[in-house]
C-alpha cells in the first residue's frame, strides 16, 4: 500500500511548483530573495492556500502567519500528522532552502490523496513563518509561537530595519490571505508528529553518494568570545623577549583549541569566523585580538568536556598575555525520537534510496517542533553544500526520492 | 682637553631648553603635537635661531626648512661636523623624540663654545623639517631633500589634510623665520660628519642598566603582505575534512614564517600587526586573511636569507590553502663607519657612561644623512621604551650624559 503513495508522488509536478515558487521574489540573479511576510512572502502564501483548496483541503493560518493546509483521515479527533518546512529566504538566497521541504509536503499531500489510501489521521502541511530571521530576528518567529517558547506580543513588537513591526505586517497578511478564504486557526494545536524535509546545507550527502539523509537531531551549538590582551610596542625597537603580542598568544590558545577538537570522526565543528587584531598598523605588536568560536557536536557531554577544557586552556597566560573566554549563546543538542528516526529509515529504504543517518548541522523550524511533539527531518543533498546564496542548486531527482520517503513515512505515522 | 669640553655641559640648563620646547605646542594630556610646519613648529624654529644667534652662531635655513646654527672653526673651508635631530612631533607625540637631539646639539655646542677650545672644523646644529611625516608623508621630507633623494618640486608639492601644500607651508615659515634674522643656505652642502642623539624608543638601555647607546646602524626593514585564500562554507554543515580555512592556513603559515625567526641573540624582529580575516562571521568558515609582516635586522644577507625562506612558504599550500606573498617595502641596512662608532664608544667611555653597541631599531634622519656623509648616532634611554605618545619621559641625567658623550666625540670629529 504504502508503495503505492511513493509511485504517486508525481517528480515533475514537483519541479514545476519549485520553478513557479522561485519567481515569487526572483533576483536578476538566479536567487530568491523572499523575506517574511513580504509581497512576495504573502504570493507564496496565496499560492500555497490555493493549492489547498484545490485538494479540498481546509486552509488554515494561525496568528503568526503560518499555514496549514489539513487532509482529514478517518478520526477527525486523532492528532495530525504534520509536514513542511518555511518559504521566506535570505536576502540573497536560493530557490530551494525551505521552499523545497513545503512543496515536497505538498505533494507528498497530492500522492496521498491520489492513492485514495484511508488513514487514520488527519495529514496537514504547514508553512511556518519567517524561519530564516531577516527581516525579523531571531529567526523561527512561527515555529516558537506555535510552540510556546516566544510569545505572540514579542514576535508583534519585534522591528523591521524600516521600523515597520511584525504585528503590522502580520495584520496586512492576514487579511490578503483571509480574502482568499483561508480561515483562522489556533496556536498551539497539538500534533502526532512532525517531518521536515530539507536541503542539506552541507556536502556530506553528495560526497557520500546518498540522496536521502535520515536526521538524527540538530547538533547542539556554543558560541564564544576570546579577548587576550598584551601590550603594543614598536615593531622596531622592541625584542621578542620583551613583546607581550597579543596575536601571538591569540593563535597559541586558537591552535590549541582547534587541536583539542581534531576528533577521529569528523563530527565535532569548531569554527573561528571572526578575529579582529588591534590596533592593526603594520608596524605596531598587536595590543589585543577578540576572536570568536562557533562549537557544534550531536552530544551534549562532548560540548561540555569540551567547554570545560577551553575554560582551563582560558586560565593559562598566552604569549605572555592573559586570555578571557565568555560564553555567548549556548544550545543543547536535540535528538529525534527513534522510532521517527527509524520510520524515515525504512522508507527510504522502501524507496531503495541510498540513504545515511546524519545530524542537522543548521538549524531548523523542526528544532522547535521538537519540544512539541515527535520530530524527524528528511534530508536531500545541495550542491556542493551551498546554501544562503543564489548558487544553491539539487537535482530533480533529489528532489522526487526526498517526496517518496516523505510520502511514504508520513502514510506509516498517520496509519 | 675634551674632559674639560664634557664638564662644560650644563645639565640644568638642558633640561629648562626641554622644559621651554615642551610648551610649543603642548597637549593637554603634558604630551606635545608639534606638526611640521605649523605654528608651534615655526616657533621652535625661532627660539633655536635666536639660542643660535645668542652663540653668535651663523643662522640659516634652506629651502626645506632646515635650520642651522654655525659655529665656526680656525678652517673656514673644512668641512663641518654637524649634530642634530628633528623637533616636529607625532600628533599625540611627547617631548623628547627628536626635540631631544635637537637640545642636546645645543647643549654641546655651548659647553664647546663655553670650553673656548679651538677647532679646525666648523661645528654646526641642524633641525630636519618633517621628520615624523605625520603632516606630510613620507618622513625626513627635510634630510632627504638635504642629501638629494627627494627633490625639492616633489617635496613642495605635497598636500596636507587640509589641502595646504609643503610649499605654501615652507613660505609662510620662511617669511617668519627671515623677519628674525636667519638667512638662506643651499641644499646638498657636504659634511665632515654628522651625529644624531636621540631616545632610543626602545626598551633595551634601560634593560641592560646603560646610559648610552653607541649606534651601530639602522636595521633593515622589509614589510610584507600575505594573502591566504580558501573558502566559505557554513560552520554547522561542513565537516572539517571538507573545509579550506583561511584562517587555520593563514596561521599555520603565520607560526612558520615566525618559528624561521626566532633567533638566539634576539636581534630579527618579526611583527605580524594587521591580519583581517574575511568574511569575519561567527558561523562561516573564513575565505580569506590578509596579514603584513615586518621583518628588520641589521644584517642585508639576514633579511634576504629570510625572504626567501618565506617566499618558499608561500609556495606551499596551507589547509589546504593557497597562499601568495608580496613584498610592500624593503630597505636596506644601514651600517655607520666604524670609526665614527668608535668615537662615539671611546667618548662614552672617557665619561665614564655604562654604553652598549646597538643597532637602531627605528628610522632616523640619519638614515638619510648616512649616504651623505660619515654618520653615527647616540641614544639615550627612554622609560618602558615609550615614545610616539604623551607618556614618553627620560631622565635628566640621561639626557646631560647624552649631551656630554656628543660633546667629546663632536670635539673629537672636529680637531
Amino acid at each position: 500500500m504504502t508503495a503505492l503513495v511513493a509511485a504517486k508522488v508525481d517528480g515533475e509536478e514537483l519541479w514545476q511548483d519549485l520553478e513557479r515558487l522561485r519567481r515569487l521574489g526572483a533576483r536578476q540573479d538566479g536567487g530568491v530573495a523572499r523575506l517574511a511576510l513580504s509581497d512576495s512572502d504573502v504570493d507564496a502564501r496565496l499560492w500555497l492556500a490555493s493549492a489547498g483548496h484545490a485538494l479540498d483541503c481546509k486552509v488554515s493560518m494561525d496568528d503568526v502567519g503560518n499555514l496549514f493546509l489539513r487532509y482529514e483521515g478517518t478520526n477527525p479527533e486523532a492528532k495530525p500528522v504534520v509536514l513542511g518546512s518555511h518559504m521566506d529566504s535570505q536576502p540573497t538566497g536560493g530557490a530551494y532552502d525551505g521552499t523545497y521541504g513545503v512543496l515536497a509536503s505538498l505533494q507528498a499531500l497530492r500522492a496521498i490523496k491520489r492513492s485514495k489510501i484511508t488513514l487514520r489521521r488527519p495529514i496537514e502541511v504547514v508553512s511556518w513563518t519567517n524561519e530564516e530571521g531577516v527581516r525579523y530576528k531571531p529567526g523561527c518567529t512561527g515555529a516558537a509561537c506555535f510552540t510556546g517558547s516566544l510569545a505572540l506580543e514579542t514576535a508583534y513588537a519585534k522591528l523591521d530595519d524600516e521600523g515597520v513591526s511584525f504585528g503590522e505586517a502580520m495584520k496586512r497578511c492576514r487579511s490578503m490571505v483571509s480574502a482568499a478564504g483561508v480561515n483562522w486557526s489556533p496556536l498551539r494545536r497539538n500534533f502526532h508528529a512532525f517531518l521536515e524535509p530539507h536541503i542539506e546545507q552541507g556536502p556530506v550527502l553528495e560526497a557520500n553518494g546518498a540522496s536521502v539523509g535520515v536526521v538524527t537531531g540538530i547538533q547542539g551549538v556554543s558560541w564564544f568570545d576570546v579577548e587576550i590582551t598584551g601590550r603594543a610596542a614598536h615593531a622596531g625597537t622592541t625584542p621578542r623577549s620583551r613583546r607581550y603580542d597579543a596575536l601571538e598568544g591569540a593563535m597559541a590558545l586558537a591552535n590549541e583549541m582547534r587541536d583539542l577538537c581534531r576528533d577521529k570522526g569528523d563530527m565535532l565543528r569548531f569554527t573561528i569566523g571572526r578575529f579582529v587584531v588591534a590596533p592593526g598598523a603594520v608596524n605596531t605588536v598587536p595590543e589585543s585580538v577578540h576572536f570568536s568560536v562557533d562549537l557544534r557536536h550531536p552530544d551534549a557531554e562532548e560540548l561540555t568536556r569540551l567547554r570545560n577544557r577551553f575554560a582551563n586552556l582560558a586560565k593559562e597566560t598566552w604569549s605572555g598575555c592573559d586570555a578571557k573566554l565568555r560564553t555567548i549563546s549556548e544550545l543543547a543538542p536535540v535528538l529525534f525520537p527513534h522510532w521517527v528516526i527509524n520510520t524515515v529509515a525504512e522508507a527510504a529504504e522502501k524507496n531503495k534510496a541510498r540513504s545515511i543517518r546524519m545530524p542537522s548541522g543548521a538549524f531548523h523550524d523542526a528544532l522547535h517542533l521538537a519540544s512539541h511533539c515527535a520530530t524527524g527531518m528528511i534530508f536531500i543533498p545541495c550542491r556542493d553544500g551551498i546554501s544562503h546564496h543564489p548558487d544553491e542548486e539539487i537535482l530533480p531527482e533529489h528532489a522526487e526520492t526526498g517526496a517518496r520517503v516523505l510520502a511514504k513515512a508520513a502514510v506509516e505515522l498517520a496509519r
